[in-house]
This record gives C-alpha cells, sequence and structure tokens, in this order.
C-alpha cells in the first residue's frame, strides 16, 4: 500500500515545508546509507543515540496518552509507548548487538546535543501548547522513516551492510502504523482548529523537521 | 462602559451556557449579598476562601505566561499574576481585617473542596490543553464577577453591610480589564481555532461555570 | 499475605493523618455498604462516577509514565495506565450492566464536583511537583480501597447486595499489586528526597485522603 | 562582594561538574572575547540567538512561578520573568542596536540548534521534575555568567570591543542578584531533598552546562 504522504494536515504541513523535508529525507547520511557508503563510526554513534531516542520518544507518547480526550486515543498512545520501550526498545539492542554494542554501553551514554534539542522541543511542544501540537513536532518523525525506508529500498544496492535496518522500515506493520498515524492527526487536527493554527502548526513542523536533519549527525562533535 | 457580555468567543460560550451562567450569576449567595442578609458567618468563610483562591489564580496566570505565544501577551499575564499577588492579595487582607479575619488565619485554613475543584480543574485544562483551554476555564471567573457587581450596583439596599465589597466589581479600571480580557479571549480563540473546537470549548466553560456556582458555598461541610 | 500498611513512608504518611485516614476508611457509606443497608441510589451514583473516575485515574498514570526516571517505572506505570483502560473499565462496565447502568449513560453524565477536586487535584500535584508528589498523591486510592476491602470483608453480612463489589477489592492479585506499589513508594521517596520534603507530602496526602473521603458522596448535589 | 560560587548545593555542583564548568567558563569564545579577536560575525550571531534566549529564559521563570511552592517565590520569580522581558531585552535591543542589528531581524531569526536544546531541556526538565530540577537546570545559566564577566574584568584588554557587552556582567546589581540565587537555590534544596536526590541533580546540572558551553557556538551550521 501507498504511504498517503500527501494526506490532509501532514500532507499540507510536508509540502510547505518542502526544502526542509528534503534536507532530512535525502540528507548525507540517508544517501551513503543506501549506498553502503557510511562509515561504520558514524552509524554506530547513530545506533547509540537511536537507542536513547527511542526512551524520549515514549516519553512524548506516554504525554500525549494524558493529554488526548478520547478513550480510544488514549488507548493507542499508550500502546505506542509500551510497544516503543517493550520490542522496539528489544530489537533495536538485538540489532546493535549485531555491532558489537551492548545496551550498558548505550544506557550510558551522554545524549548528544541534537537529541537534547529534537526531543525536548517536541516534549516541550507538548506543554506549552496541546496534544495537536505535539504531534506535529512527531510527525516528522513518524512518516519520515518510512519515507526514508521506501526511498533507501528502491536504490540499496546488494551487500549493503547496512540492509537490514533499511528493511526496519520498509515492512508492512511499520508502513501500515504510519498510514494511520497520517489519517489520525488529520482528524485530530479537524476537530483542534488546525486550520486557523497553520502558521504555528507549520512553525513546529519546520523546526522539528530541521532538528530531525540534524539529528542524522548526532553525537557530540 | 457597558461590559461586551454578547462579544465574541465568551459571548457564544455564555448564551449556550446560559443556565449555567445564570446559576452562576444570580445564585442564592449574591441574592443575599445584594439584599444584605447573608449570613456574616457564610460570607467570612467565603472570604477566607477566596484569599487562598487568588494564589491559585496567580498561578493560573503564571502559567497561562508561559505557555503564551507573544511577547505582549506573556507580559500581560506576568502582570496580571503580579496585581493578584501584591495588590489584589493586599486589599484583601485589609478588607479581611475589617471582619475581623487576620491574614494568619487565612493562611493556614485548610482548601475548600470547592475551592480545590475549581482552581486545580483550571490549572488541569492548562496543562492538558493549550492556552485557550485554559483561558476558557478563566473566563467565567473573570467575567462573571463584573456582571455580578453590576447586577448587585443596581438592586443593593442602603445600609447593605457588603456594599464595600460589591463596589470592588463596580468601578471603571475593573470593568475595563474585564473588557480588555473578553476581547483578548475572542482574538486568542481566531488564532487558535475555537471555532473548530467550540463543543469541547463549551465543555469547559460549562464545568468551570458551574464550579464557580458551587464556589459560593465553598468551606468544608 | 498482609497489606504493608505501616510500611516506609506510606505508613508514616498514613499515621500522621489518622483522623483523616480513618474519616476516609471507615465513612458511614463504607459502612454501611458492609452492613447491605446502603441505598441503592447512592451506590449507583457511585458506580457512575467510578467509571469517570478510572479514565481520569488512568490519566494520572500516563502522566507519572512520562515523569518517571527510569524504564522499569515507566514501563509499570504505562501497564497500569492500559489496565484501567482496558481490563478495569471493562469489568466495571460489566459490574455496572448488573445494576441496570448502561456504559452510554455513565459515559455521558457529568463529572461531579468531588470527582472533579480529587481528580485534578492529583494531576496538578503531577505538574506542580515530581512523580513523588504525583504519587503521594495517589496513594490514599491506592492502598485505601485495599484496607478498606479487607475490613469490609471481616464484617459483611450473607445476602448483602453489594458482596461482588467487596470482592473487587479483596483478591490476592488486588492485593499484591497494592503490596508493590506501597513498597515502590517508599523507594521513590528514597531516591527523592522524601525525608526532607516530608510536611509538603503529608499535606499532599492529607488534602487527597480529604478528597477520598468527600468522593463517598459524589454527585452534584 | 564576592560571588558564593563555593556556597551550598550550588558550591557541590560545581565543584563535582568542574571539568564540564570549566569548558564553559573558560570556552575559546570567552577566551576570544576576552582578548578582543573574537570575529565580529561570529559575535554578531550570538547577540541574535541571545534575544531569543531571553524570551525561553522569561518562560522558564513563569513556569518557576507556577511551580514554586510559597508567595515569596513565586513573586520572585514573577519579577525576574517581567524584568527579562522588559528590562533585559530592552538592555539588549538597544546594544544590538549598536552593531547595527535591528529587532525585527533577531525576532525573525530561527532559533538555532544550540538555543533549542539548551532553552528546551531547561524548560522540560521543569516539566518532568519539580522546581528544584528546574532551578538546577537553570543556575548554569545564572551564576555561569557572573563568574565569565569576573574572569573578563580581570583580563580585558583597553580598546576591546566587547568591553560593554562584559561590563554588563559586573555590575554590582547583578551580581548581587547572582548572590541571591545561588543562597536561594540552597534553600530551595534543603526543603526539597537536594541530598537524597543529588545524583539525578548533578547530571541535570552537567547537561546544562555542556549545553550552556555548546551555546557559545550557537547559529544553525
Amino acid at each position: 500500500m501507498e504511504l498517503p504522504l500527501n494526506h490532509g494536515l501532514f500532507g499540507r504541513l510536508r509540502a510547505d515545508a518542502a526544502d526542509d523535508w528534503r534536507a532530512y529525507t535525502h540528507h548525507p547520511f540517508i544517501r551513503a546509507l543506501g549506498a553502503g557508503t557510511l562509515p561504520r563510526e558514524k552509524f554506530e554513534k547513530f545506533l547509540i543515540q537511536d537507542y536513547l531516542f527511542l526512551i524520549q520518544y515514549a516519553r512524548a507518547y506516554a504525554l500525549a496518552a494524558y493529554k488526548h480526550e478520547y478513550l480510544d486515543e488514549m488507548r493507542a498512545a499508550l500502546n505506542t509507548a509500551l510497544f516503543l520501550l517493550n520490542d522496539e526498545l528489544s530489537l533495536h539492542i538485538k540489532y546493535c548487538a549485531g555491532w558489537g554494542i551492548a545496551e550498558s554501553q548505550m544506557a550510558a551514554a551522554p545524549q548528544s546535543l541534537e537529541l537534547l534539542a529534537y526531543t525536548r522541543f517536541v516534549l516541550e511542544c507538548g506543554h506549552a501548547g496541546d496534544v495537536l501540537d505535539l504531534m506535529v513536532a512527531l510527525a516528522p518523525c513518524i512518516a519520515g522513516y518510512a519515507e526514508i525506508g521506501e526511498t533507501l529500498a528502491a536504490s540499496t544496492a546488494p551487500g549493503n551492510p547496512y540492509q537490514d535496518w533499511i528493511e526496519t522500515y520498509t515492512g508492512a506493520p511499520y508502513r501500515d502504523s504510519v498510514t494511520q498515524a497520517i489519517i489520525a492527526l488529520d482528524k485530530l487536527g479537524a476537530s483542534r482548529g488546525a486550520t486557523s493554527r497553520y502558521p504555528v502548526l507549520l512553525n513546529i513542523f519546520r523546526t522539528a523537521t530541521r532538528l530531525e536533519a540534524a539529528f542524522w549527525n548526532t553525537g557530540w562533535a
């Protein structure tokens, strides 16, 4: 099934932040990953920060669960948070073990400047605003990885050492969850006045997209 | 100058919550206050809780200052919070001294059920939602007292022991601040999608209005 | 297994708020429930508000999940929130159906003054303070029902129409979860400075206990 | 008067994060500033982000005002927030005009990665934790500039183009406010269990200090 990347509120935000979106989804890091030429050290730094990121990402969904209006939205956000802390984190730990990175090493690593910037920006949007502000701040992460997975899957070379990582973001269950999220964002936007609030939401989306792009270079310099 | 009670978002909310609004602004407590027949003990209980209320009210404006988007809104909210904690609280303490109630007595009193319900509902609206949810939750308090002051001023009997209290809410500076707040709420609503969000906002407004009505009987039973 | 009601921080708080604790756990509502003499109408009002309460209670655990420091604490809080919204809510709906109360009726009921006071006080403690303030505010609810269940189980008369309800709070899994919560609170308190913060924590605990007591009479007057 | 840099909780944190603290307060940017050799372009970038920073800093004090326990703490935090948005911002605008930077230019500039990281980290600490977590996150900013001002004042060369900027942080009123803040942090720490919470607080302080160091290079790369 095709990702509904042009659908509703997300589609509008993505189109209006096209330059930043492109810089994020076609970042040199991504192109090197697809070509299999990304230095291993850079990838490992990213994997470590991605571990720390998953925890903050789960916190964002816990906050969303608190802020949501309806029972089904609350349940969905709680399930996502638990899925991140259980399934996703386990998969990531297992995957990183294959690169010789132990969980204890990742848990002890300091959070990078880029990690702090992106995750705290998202969480603080959630406190300063409502659940729509929060979900718009999360949208580049939710939808971007599926889009990146799609681009990479079409271009990756045989024998690419990053093949397994790429496939994480191309599977049907993952793509389905992204499709659901894009649809849910549009529905949430309709009930929380996205049209009138559009300039502020676009500003949030644009900043989050730029911070996602910066995250590809994550790790204290 | 006439209070713009039918203006914009506030006017719409007030009209759609007309029954609850009337129960609040024409509460038996208010009618007895206007007639000068309110038992002194009831009034004193109210004064004590009103002292505690002012502090929570200031906290709500501090939270609003944090959540506001623009510098002038932030400054206005901070000034209101300080005005409440400095000028309003001093006036209240001075006024209560005339009834033989010391500040230490008020500061030591437990917060009543009605106080906790109203103030924590308002503050929690502010956390769960955005600054519009918060300001809608505060609106019945902001505008209601000016409307009540107006009604009472027109009907109060000579020699009413509560005359001074009533006049607090009939002065031009107070009424001007209420007019500004009603206009600001409409502007905020326009930029934060009040029309799409109206059912949720009406629900907040209605609950806050009912809690304000309950507050007239404040004090642990 | 005996409930560790005198254990650690919870035990200290319970002892220091003994009067309020007794008024809550031996409330006339509870005694009438145990004797089987509680008017059905009062019980039904309570059941309806208890439905609405479960939702707010789940929100408090979602907030706790966001605020917790460690992965296992986050997971536990998320699991509790989901358990409340799935298992507990389903059980409650099924139980209420036996009293002729449909879910739609409960979902449409306005939140009572007592419900708003208690739940919003708890949630706002969580925002103003840290996760320890939040968990202390939740403690009377967590531990009180197990203690009440124990008291009632020892005294209930045969043929008591409220027997099934009482048994909800006497089962081993429920009591185990309460034991875990009392132990977790002590551990959390140790790492978050409960001893130095004790006066403020006691104040929160006392207020929450009084609000729990008030909740037995829940429903708009 | 000497700055009480070794006093109480702040002194302990500063000593235990000595390496990070030194990297922040003796950053190459600072040394170049003191020598008068800092490239003008770098300084101007900093000035623009510092304008945006002041606004976020004021938001942090508004949040602190909401979270504080006592009236005098609330008033102090509100006054600081207003002082930042009125006096400090005006001074900064006036100062920047001297470098040919208009307010409109600063207001329109995107927030840098470093700005977002530091300010959102601070604010999010305030939401996840209590007011002590928030004030510890703010401490490197509060005390660091006074210490830097002191170091620079002792070493700056005549004709240094950055002389006026340095003097902002060496005046008696500024130093007094820092002294008060260091004393207030110790008092707050005592009442909120700083000793038991020390490892978490040190972690916050260290991260905030590293983010302050990163802020000297602020501006999107």
